[in-house]
């Protein structure tokens, strides 16, 4: 137990390229399992206005200046480097009251996170600095006026306030959307547990990987910090209701409309289906969710159940089989084998957790555990913050007020019994807005009728059954590619859920214009813009091609012949190409009609360039649509151009889209879709 | 001018399904250009958290009842309905003092964004309750657990507090989203011009078109409204700044965190570009764009030109260009033809757009108009709200606050001159974030330096040139396909921008678990979900068919000779197909390949049943991806598997979307893609 002997270290700030320590000694940090002084944290004296003004002047210019695939470099980089660094984090978690276990939710959960930003960056966004969003919005009928929603970072920064119970995650999950759209952040950890997060910060700038000043960090109270943002930026606040709500209605927060998103109390419920019966795999795997949501964490977790809802018939069973679960679950020091929970965070988180047991029994009564009888394997009950779960039960769950309104942060649940399906969504409901719900069952109408339910107040709703036993996240578990946020009581935010926590920290603006004068903001050719002719566009590495370079073909009459031909070929002889009186009966067609497939492949026959050439496959086509039904003797032309060009960071080539318009002799559009090639960045005399 | 003659009326409120007045006699609101009294207004002693409550538990459930396409059809429904009443809205809009080319944009206006949103609905969503975000995202490699974002109408009632500028457009543009996404709304115009507002939900609740309550209006204070909304309801606001934080920071919307939508003061920018000098249409182009703006409305629109930003060398020709316009611009009564100017709103609005003009003169010079010389063609200029166009000009802009700062909202803008276009860019952005800027430039580097530069600031951002001269619809004119609202100062919100604006009003929510359950609640077939096969899909009307039919067909090998064929026969001879040596130097293959076309082509050989049936025309194909290349002597299979049904409300048929994946002999799959069909309703023994 080296760690725990060592003096308490001073924190510091890292604001404006330096680490600064607070003009005042500092508030002392004490390990949540021994009471022992960890870190002294305090920020007085720090200029504020200056990391704010730093970070959109110095840092911000310089991140916008990177390209979205740059920065998930950066990301990657980052994440890979700190992952070689986390038995030193693991260690310094310990202090914080998590067991190896929870130290794994908040380390490798966090750098992973900040990885699957990094991969989905380079997978699902272009190599650019503006994003477009959603199509083209013709506005005229000639094309000489159309619009396009684009999506810039905001010229702000990232003000993130979290929470004490994950000091890593909580940073790094809101880090890695902001990096990526390329605005830089200022974090204020919980002072609880901060040194976790100093020391990871000391880390990520000892790699010297990101641009000076794209993260800075302030170990203490934020000061005047709210009173200096503006409109460009974007404060998060995870934490307690209360604090959350004078943040959000910090006066210059309102007066700048500046984007506030919160995640604060949310009495999250986890609904027994009425189909599993004990027995079944679903009560057994509800059973183990319970107990697992209400241990990890010592149960200080924003996603934790806090309300089961079971039905009447089976309650009896289920607070047995979770009673014998909970009294089995050893309670201690954290760093210790075999230890299945840690303390609370503080003396005073417990103090408080048994404040709101008392207001919940208002309601309920307890079934299992006592909040005043400590029992620890390991570890000093009175100095260590420690608490065994404790389950309580209210038999009149629609007039327990209490039990949808408190939020008892640590190991607490409350079973609640229901008649029928309908009580159980309205009981969920209850909690008036939550981050998330989930159901066991394995009936496809019962996960549907609570899944939708309950959709419209919660951010998530994870179903469990015997098919997902193995693979299932658990009800506990926000995901990179998943919203996380939940509506009314939650707190009204969203973060995470792949590309959309990017769109978080970014402005979509409708730009609207002539087509050529729009291209250019946009860098996507689009209908109506300028094009160029002559050299065919095949023939052009990335380093020549341009957008709007176009290629008009020679035309290609498609005859009777060609398409029995094709028929017989291709083995489809669908009636609507083959029969004359049965295509007529059909309510699309005035006769026999060339086959779709027939006429995009004519079409690349006409604007492929067979020789070798820069581009080197057509790996795809998208929004293939078949407007107009080609006949007999019809005569198609295509026109290829150049829409969009997206060289890839890390490779000798790069993708490039076309739109193509196949056209018949009256020149109606019959079929129009994008072309995706890859070109090669460079070719000899191309 | 005998609708001027009539005596005033007394407004009433529709709540909980009827008409009622307040207790008081009410407030007179006064004609803008005559000062006679058009109507009382007062909602005393009305039953506001009932009237939330009614639209919660009696209106809601009614309204999510219906799909996306018959809550569209309503709106067409209603709005053509409205298009015929339009000259009685005309001949009330009078006393609000906009002419008829104001009115059009409030009455016709109002009433097309309805019907946009009406065909959007239809074209853009799927005839469905609940909409689907984004891919299905894969959460375990074995596809025993996966997630999909859905979106979900939320369960409260949209409270729309309304600005008194254009009391049709500015209630049926938050109307028609919200009603399309299943959400009820209590509608709150601004007293000033209640009685236009009025006049038209009488119209509507008369039609009997919509669900009963599906719109309540509230003529006079909101009084206690806000104290009882939840975190299911959204409240939209319209209006001043001042009443605006108000309303954000009410404790019921902080506590609950009600979504909270604000429009508000906004300093749009217009640029003149560096080559729109004299003589070019361009600069012709901005003085009349910047004239419409001052004058239409009488300026009182929120996304009206309040600073026209010009190169310096050029000022002088722009303020004699625009002083010649608005000197002849002819102020008067708006119901008279030739007058091309109305009154402002109020007596009371007049005296605060000249004090507002007074704090301006701070830091800029009248150069043309005088607020308190008004000179009009018609109308008693003292009891008419008459006042006629003010242009100032501050030859210090950066040094000039008052301009970024003091909306004057009337006819009034200010001209700023900048030396290189980094200052044009930077005096935009000094508004602190505004709805709209624009700029005027034939020249593509300007657009885009522009464009790009003031994106973060702005909701829209405009090109004006040659080549839109004709369609552009304009600086000023939200539309309902373009986001509308703007970061900062502007508010923050975010209306309109099409099926967006329809989300504003729906949860979005992550549902998880094995793809059988996630099927069920998303009405989507994916992959790992449950199949059935047995008669072939496409023998199955959509009365029959269900998610899940599944055929997988026979194996067809690829050969040389089928290659080197489709290559002749299409004229598609590109070199990975015919040239052994150079395909294996291509860096994706391994020698000569098979076509994507033929890959498709084939598969629709594969899983094409011939005879006349349901299936009517297979009408495009998305999201076609090559995934593993096709060497001679592969063998292809086709596991074709009906994803997604989506029957047509006013139609025979309806769209069916099916996932196809082609495997080869080692079942690696080589292309993946969705084949859109059209498929009847009903056929016969089918």
């Amino acid at each position: 137990m080296t760690t725990l002997a060592r003096a308490p270290r001073r924190l510091e700030s890292y604001v404006c390229g330096s680490w600064t320590a607070g003009a005042k000694e500092g508030q002392p940090l004490l390990d949540a399992a021994t009471g022992e002084t960890v870190a002294l944290i305090d920020s007085t004296g720090l200029d504020f206005a200056a990391a704010l003004a730093y970070g959109r002047e110095v840092v911000g210019p310089k991140l916008r200046a990177l390209s979205f695939h740059e920065r998930a470099g950066l990301l990657k980089a980052l994440g890979t480097a700190l992952m070689e660094r986390k038995e030193e984090f693991y260690a310094e978690s310990f202090h914080t009251g998590a067991t190896r276990a929870d130290g794994w939710v908040d380390i490798e959960g966090g750098i992973g996170t900040m990885l699957s930003y990094a991969s989905k960056g380079r997978r699902e966004l272009p190599n650019t600095r503006v994003l477009i969003d959603g199509p083209v919005e013709p506005l005229s009928r000639d094309n000489s006026f159309s619009a396009q929603h684009i999506l810039t970072p905001l010229q702000g920064v990232a003000v993130h306030i979290n929470a004490f119970n994950f000091p890593v995650w909580g940073m790094l999950e809101k880090v890695a959307p902001a990096l990526l759209a390329g605005v830089p952040c200022v974090v204020k950890p919980a002072s609880q547990t901060a040194y976790l997060t100093e020391l990871v910060v000391r880390r990520i700038v000892e790699t010297g990987l990101l641009p000076e000043g794209a993260l800075q960090l302030i170990s203490g109270s934020v000061g005047d910090l709210l009173d200096h943002v503006t409109g460009q930026d974007v404060v998060t606040f995870t934490g307690s209701a209360g604090t959350g709500r004078k943040l959000k209605a910090h006066p210059a927060v309102v007066a700048n409309s500046v984007r506030f998103t919160m995640e604060a109390d949310s009495l999250n419920a986890s609904i027994l289906g009425p189909d599993a019966v004990p027995g079944t795999p679903e009560f057994d795997l509800f059973v183990k969710e319970v107990v697992r949501e209400m241990t990890v964490k010592a149960g200080q977790k924003c996603t934790a159940i806090r309300r089961v809802i079971a039905p009447r018939a089976h309650v009896q069973a289920l607070v047995e089989a979770l009673r014998g679960r909970l009294d089995r679950t050893a309670v201690g020091l954290p760093a210790e084998e075999g230890i299945r929970m840690g303390p609370l965070a503080s003396l005073g988180q417990r103090e408080e957790v048994r404040a709101r047991i008392r207001e919940l029994q208002a309601d309920a009564e307890i079934v299992a555990g006592d909040p005043d009888d400590v029992r620890v394997a390991s570890g000093d009950a009175e100095k260590g913050a420690f608490l065994n779960p404790v389950l309580l039960y209210a038999d009149r769950p629609f007039e327990a007020a209490a039990v949808h309104d408190v939020e008892a942060f640590g190991p607490v649940s409350t079973v609640l019994p229901y008649d029928t399906l309908d009580e159980a969504v309205a009981l969920a409901r209850k909690g008036k807005g939550s981050l998330v719900a989930s159901v066991f069952t394995d009936d496809p109408a019962v996960a549907e009728e609570v899944a939708i339910g309950t959709a419209p107040f919660h951010g998530r709703v994870l179903i469990g059954n015997r098919a997902s036993a193995k693979s299932s996240t658990g009800h506990g578990s926000p995901l990179a590619g998943l919203v996380h946020g939940g509506p009314g009581r939650a707190g009204g935010g969203e973060e995470l859920g792949g590309m959309r926590g990017v769109t978080h920290y970014m402005q979509r603006t409708a730009v609207q214009g002539a087509p050529r004068l729009l291209s250019a903001v946009t860098g996507r050719w689009i209908e109506g813009a300028e094009v160029q002719q002559g050299i065919h566009p095949f023939r052009k590495s990335l380093a020549k091609l341009k957008i709007g370079d176009q290629l008009v073909t020679e035309r290609r009459t498609v005859t009777q012949d060609d398409v029995e031909h094709f028929a017989h070929f291709t083995g489809d002889t669908f009636y609507a190409h083959m029969n004359e009186e049965a295509a007529k009966a059909n309510p699309f067609f005035d006769g026999r009609v060339a086959h779709g497939y027939l006429i995009a492949s004519f079409a690349a026959g006409l604007f492929v360039d067979p020789a070798p050439g820069p581009v080197l496959a057509n790996y795809g086509v998208d929004n293939l649509r078949f407007l107009t039904p080609v006949y007999f003797g019809d005569s198609l032309q295509v026109r290829l151009t150049c829409k969009e060009i997206n060289p890839r960071a890390t490779a000798e080539h790069g993708e490039v889209r076309w739109d193509c318009q196949v056209t018949n002799q009256n020149d109606a559009v019959v079929a129009q879709y994008d072309v995706l090639t890859m070109v090669a960045k460079d070719w000899p005399q191309a």
